[in-house]
């Protein structure tokens, strides 16, 4: 498969950085991974501009404009033949001087990758087995709602549930508050309203997030964000994830214990397909 | 400059890895930096030993021995023909399939290389301004103490401070408590005893930190953590920073205010300088 290294397409095997890149040393850069479905890249202006807001904190300078980008999305695609699977885009400050301080790194690079649809998203609608995680995420950190290089609490989070036979590890914040899963949004039902936790809690600022308080505001379904502790999940009238690779997938337990189905979750998973298909 | 990467030396300019290498996505990898002392790396049993304990807590294999690495460390910084200087190693998860899971990322890589001493080490004994950041460290968190590539909050800080004119950044963490500085460990003292903030509060455990605790024990100063607030360090007796590149270097002003100087610091330095030159 070939990606889009430094504006020109290359080799996947072509596509090196130096081990002294501060992507690789600090996790100093971004990435986003989007749904391509119909040879389109699903919310591609929502993700552009959560990677360029997270640009702008990180300080990185996009080194290609919102056009270009987009023309170099719909050319990737277009050469890989792919109708349905995944975009990524990365973004890293490049090289500078040793240590942390960013001066005098002035070559940031973008990458662009196609994939093919993760097995799980064949084999939907599954449900998942949550793990509760003893890693948190920062509550009122400006790093934790972007999609950072900085990943390490999600991957340890992810492992600990993957050992506990699970497929997603929930993870609280410092505050001990529900916050997110590894790679996912939370939501949870109750009394026919649709919650999740808010932006400040460390949740990432997901935008299959954002498509389903579109989709709840077109249904008629009250959703609004709201801090809970992890008990109240289970007592909940449902639990979905929400990650744009995969769309909308409920929760069947957390921690082995059985959690309520909710019919708003199927409404909610079927207009985002439709959306997603339109 | 030679690299040590994979077992192999190689020029540094093909040392590559993959755009699709963990350490790069999720900074999923650790990190050493050692002082060269007299073509000796200082401390390198304990910098070794930090490493293997933070490989553990991540779940990646190691893919030399301890004796191996010492081997390792020896060869090249005897091609170096570095007499003084920095010694780098790098550790990664390496490539897998996409996603946080680290199931299936089986191929571990290890990289050496040196470096010379920092600018700053040549004209030491400076004085550093400190800046308070905005950015924040998390308590009690299982990765904090580690030496991990995921440094965006140290990065960001550091990039605050020094657009502030300051040439360290001071972290609290988010129980609102003294942790660290972005790069180093940070020591106050107060009636003659020397503290420093504990592992818990989301410092790194820093080598050189150990050593105070060391040279202190031996001068027959007192030394212990503890948690303080950052107003606490205005009116300490002297406030010190610790790091592997620099050693001991002393803080000259927070924000813009003078800290008191005092001489358990230099006493304390030049403990440090003697312990390096031995």
């Amino acid at each position: 498969m070939q990606v889009l290294f430094n504006g020109g397409f290359v080799p996947e095997e072509e596509a090196a950085v130096s081990i002294f890149d501060r992507g690789l040393c600090y996790g100093d850069g971004l990435f986003e991974t989007l749904r391509v479905s119909h040879s389109r890249p699903f919310r591609w202006t929502e993700h552009l501009n959560r990677l360029a807001h997270g640009a702008k904190v990180l300080g990185i300078d996009l080194p290609y404009s919102a056009k270009e980008l987009s023309a170099q999305a719909a050319e990737i695609i277009q050469r890989s033949a792919l109708r349905q699977g995944l975009l990524r885009m990365m973004l890293s400050r490049g090289q500078g001087p040793r240590g942390y301080s960013p001066r005098g790194a002035k070559e940031p690079w973008l990458a662009m990758s196609v994939h093919p649809l993760p097995a799980a998203t064949l084999r939907k609608p599954a449900c998942w087995r949550l793990v509760l995680s003893s890693y948190r995420v920062q509550a009122n950190d400006a790093l934790a709602c972007l999609k950072t290089c900085n990943k390490l609490h999600q991957v340890l989070a992810r492992r600990e549930a993957e050992d506990q036979g699970g497929d997603e590890a929930l993870l609280l914040n410092t505050r001990g508050y529900v916050a997110e899963a590894s790679s996912a949004n939370l939501f949870w039902i109750e009394d026919g309203s649709v919650f999740t936790p808010p932006i400040g809690s460390g949740a990432l600022e997901g935008i299959t997030r954002g498509v389903v308080f579109e989709i709840c505001s077109r249904l008629g379904i009250r959703c609004r964000e709201h801090n809970c502790r992890v008990g109240h999940l289970k007592s909940a009238q449902g639990v979905f994830l929400t990650l744009s690779s995969l769309g909308i997938v409920e929760a069947g337990s957390l921690d082995g214990v059985a959690l309520r189905r909710s019919a708003a979750t199927q409404q909610i998973r079927v207009a985002y397909e439709q959306l997603l298909h339109l």
